[in-house]
């Protein structure tokens, strides 16, 4: 989303992107009424107001399409925008511009919601020490995206993936027998592969003791209220990372974060977006 | 969704979808806590009042991890369920179980997300003419998920993409000097590389009656009222489809629909959906 | 064949003929034989009489190969030309002029020979309402050069697949039990899934008057003679297409053309070509 | 075409012929009329005079299908069949048997009229020294089935690409001033790089005797008359392989065998291919 | 190397290898020579002394070209042989058994290599705190095949990529201006985007005292003396990780290891293997 | 290695080095503390005495992160360098110099290292008739590297893999029952399906006399003595080519060339390289 030009992984989500919305034929309402060369320019605005994530994505968009576009950024990633703000500005071969219309807005459509949903959240909890982080619930195929996208919104990100932390949950923990078994199971696997952080899901006050007794790198605090947390948070004093998860909502997560936590974890984020509303003008 | 067996567009979905997840090394946590050769059973069980769909999504994501794992159907795609109703039971390896466990749930929420909001659009409109549709808002690369949802919310699906049928719109229709000429130039190209269907878009009365003169296969009529639409409809007189488009939500869906339009495209369908609420129960 | 720049199918089945023929080691002998700083020019020129078609392939041929190589088109795609008309002209790396030059020509001459052929039965119904289409029997994986090539030559393409129309024959009539069932469940299929063209064969005289009682979008008249055609012609009267099918030749073409069917497929344009003849000339 | 079961690049071509076919929604004509638990068998009979090629890739076709297939081969690769004869039964579910009907008639129609032509060419020189053989000139992507269906057609295969044996031609002669410095170069590379053989084009005596002098392993008389090749092959003595091409049909292809030579390429027997009719019959 | 069964990122690395070995035609001297219904068996023998690491590797690349190969185990990965120790048993097509001999003993004579070599290491600094690690010097494509073979060995994993710890170095020190300037950024980063170990590279004293100060995950010691990695050994008391490298063999392992360093990086172990001696024996 | 630029096999190679080392996320280090639009410059140099091998692979690393790149060659593949000795100089966005680093030095460091020994061996047996060639044992997946380092160190080729020469072994001659059948075998295949060379293996004496009377290509000379290959290449006498293998070491290698035989093959060559210390320097 910011940085380094757009990597591979983003590059193979566009490629596939396109392929989805052109097939074999490509876009057979422009090659029937726009001659290929007839040269245009449009510009992408908000019609809402929100945060622009994914610029980068639709910019390459057009120019995988023809290298003879040009999409200039009239503001970056993490602008705050309102309706009828211009987004970018795109110039080169019409029948590229209109072909690529709805990949970029589906992308940066996307990004957008989820950026201005995180800056929500992001907002309630000012002045609080809680930091907002997404889950895995991302749209399959497209997490690189989402992910980025949660940042661009002030969020933070979790683990990526299953690869690259443990998180273990009651099922792991049944599996060997106690929460300081799978810890250490945890530990022994990493002193071999190479260190992996530990987060461990506690639902309860007993789970938590037991939990913290382990020096984790982060407990997972499920589904408990405000003050449950809030006792948690006080033994704690500051030895691990906590987290709260499970029904949090923009109405109570303050309550959350006033609690002490240090991450807030969101699924709504990613798992149910509503997209930002752009909208793209020929001419 | 239905009939023949997941196809090779779908598999590929889920093929990278896992591959997101699992990386290099797979899911760490299982690995370090759960035997390769532990068998295990699990439920998938519905958390919210909701239309199942994607099972064989879900299905196939387990029996793509490991052969051994069966994945037994309970309620087939499109049924109503609410919470507590077990969807499906999962029996083999347990460290399957537990790797798929997220991209199922991500895959079926998605799924049954886009059906229950159709069924909703399509039950609000009950008794009219007028069918529910999607338009081409979709997850970058999860079209085929995304079309299919809405089919088994009761929805009927809108041209795929750019390739199957033409949407002339304004910037065609500049593009070679008024309607007539654009849907002229889609039947020269049609006449040469095949039949597909023509759509234009119309923004009033008077593009809708130059539309209606060319008499194309259908007209959407873009963000008008219902009172527009019905006047057009009356005029109409059943000649060519005609949609309506634009603006519409649950609340006004109905008044469309009386106005007596054939189909009503909704792009918050696919744009912007709200997880069905599953969960997966080990043991 | 025309309009756009070559797109994404067309150009993986260049890399893949180009990566057949060139495997781990490229083309040895111009490698031993050829200094890789070596400019050259080469034209590519007509041997036998015909009509060209696949340009844009031919120059993605060698400008895959290296960047460096300038193929100007001489003369574009539905040129009728005879034996030395020069083609078009190469210049650059001479190791890419002949490490690409069968590859070229193989694509060149297989779509000129369909455009050619195609272009000889145009020529035949001259004057008639006939249009010429091809069908599906194309060289396994370059269905989408033999159709291009065919609208070069004047043919009008059939549907492109399995998947784009629906095409009602024997197997899937008995599969539902009777000719109007079969046009109801694909309506029904049509009805939810996005809207396809339906043809359906009939055979005979009684199989035409129950196919035309369903009104579908075409019959296609199958193994008919040029007469009973012409009983169907009339008795059809311009309710739905008609398209004549089995065992068409030059010979014959202009029979069942006169007759008056909309449409005659000849499956021969593309399952039996005859490459057109070209050379490319070095120096 | 025979030997080991079907390799992976038979298998890649098999995969990609039926994505060109099935698309994004399969067969929806099946789709719509045949429910996928119907079962269903099929025979596939000549209509044609000639030779059976490609077995094992239909059956692949219907296998990669649905492993449900059952695909018997009733006369082996190679066998000479007339009208009406049975080639394979197929049992299974029928919709997969309709849904690569196409893709296994086009793959076996092509290779067995390409092994068909060359069993005639093959016929033609019999009781003579000379062997039929192909050219490079196969249709892009599909030259390992091609120059499969040759051999099965009682040819032999020529080089089967740029990478695998020298064929100095004219340009190559040019580029480094002569043809013993094109031979030189030639074996200087295979001298580092691996051994390949080296075939030398002459067109006409005095190239052939330059040839003749570099010792290659094989000469190529291009464009030579029967009489002019005879006295090549009289001086050469058996001392390299002798190959004549250019201009050689049905009706000439005897008399260049008798002059003597080893080897007869025909670029026709690929390049310009007459499929071999073939039918399904389900019931 | 052990858990679960062979995951997607080994098999596209067996994949890739068999395809290099096999290309279109295959084993052509097994063709040649090998029925394809002749069955047969093999034992692996160990030809050498050394630990076995691969053995699912190697089953693999007989299962991927015939589903008939049984592919038994007799000794499991970690496990020391000496020659004529046999590895594994393996029935099956014969020429499936041939084909892929070459191939599974590349794969396991370079991981048995790996193996092996570290195990040397890990028994250097037996007794001692000392972990033995290797570096991102593996053959390029192959990580994933030479850091399990490093944990077989009784190795433990650093970092695998580029993209899973932070690892600073002197290029990374001078870009922000200070090593702690550098690992500032470094938890900025993490703060976003997840968290990731912080390795930092010190060459001297000072450079250890200024790292320490920032208090990284781990201090990575650079061409330091025994002795002077013993007194950052004694300053740092266990508050990080300490890990020496640099010039570091078999010869002066212990020494490094006495130093009383928790991790020894040896680039030798993936970048310069000696593989170990395996033979097939069919019959 | 030299002549054209990289080919697309070298290029599939690197494109999966350096997605194993970027993964999703790039290089973390570099993008936390380095600004996308610093440029800086850096020099390769050696840090050991050797061949160099591979500058092509280097430089196409630096260009496929970002074109932006200038990777100035200063001493071409096959120069002899020393210790700090300048390789190349890259200059360009400075997070590409360093993203780069380690996948372009793991590319050079490995085909030097096996330029080098190779250049060991052939500088071993100068003034002898042997030449010095490498075997199929190379590291899976990196084979074009691996040969193309060979004759960069001044050794030639053996064959490429399975599919472009016959190398017949005992258990080819147990398949089909002796010496001369397998030949005679293998010149069928070759007669039908194009020509390969055909190399026998002999362990003793007689294998050698009976191999002899085919004539094949080569006769492979496996695990005999100096002494007993000096008696097969009197008694040979010139009629096939020769060559030792099994059991050949630097020490010994000159021995075997005195013996008079055409090629050594060393399996160590390719499977336990020791990598050519190179080192990246930036500033």
């Amino acid at each position: 989303m910011s940085g380094l030009a757009l990597n591979r992984v983003a590059k193979g989500i566009i490629r596939r992107a396109l392929a989805e919305d052109l097939g074999t034929r490509g876009d057979i309402t422009t090659r029937a009424t726009i001659p290929t060369s007839q040269k245009g320019s449009a510009v992408i605005i908000a019609k809402a107001d929100g945060i622009i994530a994914g610029q980068l994505w639709a910019q390459w968009v057009f120019r995988s399409l023809d290298k003879g576009v040009k999409y200039e950024i009239l503001v970056p990633d993490g602008t705050t925008v309102s309706p009828k703000v211009q987004i970018a500005t795109i110039t080169g071969p019409l029948w590229a511009i209109l072909a690529g219309e709805r990949t970029a807005l589906n992308l940066m459509g996307r990004a957008g919601g989820i950026a201005t949903d995180t800056s929500r959240y992001v907002s309630a909890v000012e002045g609080t020490t809680a930091k907002i982080t997404e889950t895995r619930k991302t749209a399959p195929g497209l997490r690189y995206l989402d992910k980025g996208a949660v940042v661009v919104g002030g969020g933070v990100n979790h683990r990526y993936a299953l690869y690259d932390a443990f998180l273990i949950k009651e099922n792991h923990i049944a599996g060997v027998g106690g929460i300081s078994k799978a810890i250490e199971a945890c530990r022994a696997y990493s002193a071999k592969f190479g260190h992996f952080r530990i987060i461990v899901e506690a639902r309860d006050w007993d789970e938590f003791l037991e939990c913290l007794a382990c020096r984790p790198d982060r407990i997972l605090l499920d589904n408990m209220t405000p003050d449950q947390i809030r006792a948690c948070v006080q033994h704690n004093a500051g030895t691990v990372e906590l987290e709260a998860s499970g029904g949090i909502t923009l109405d109570n997560v303050r309550d959350y974060a006033l609690a002490g936590v240090d991450y807030i974890s969101i699924g709504a984020l990613t798992h149910s977006v509503t997209v930002l509303d752009l909208s793209l003008l020929v001419g």
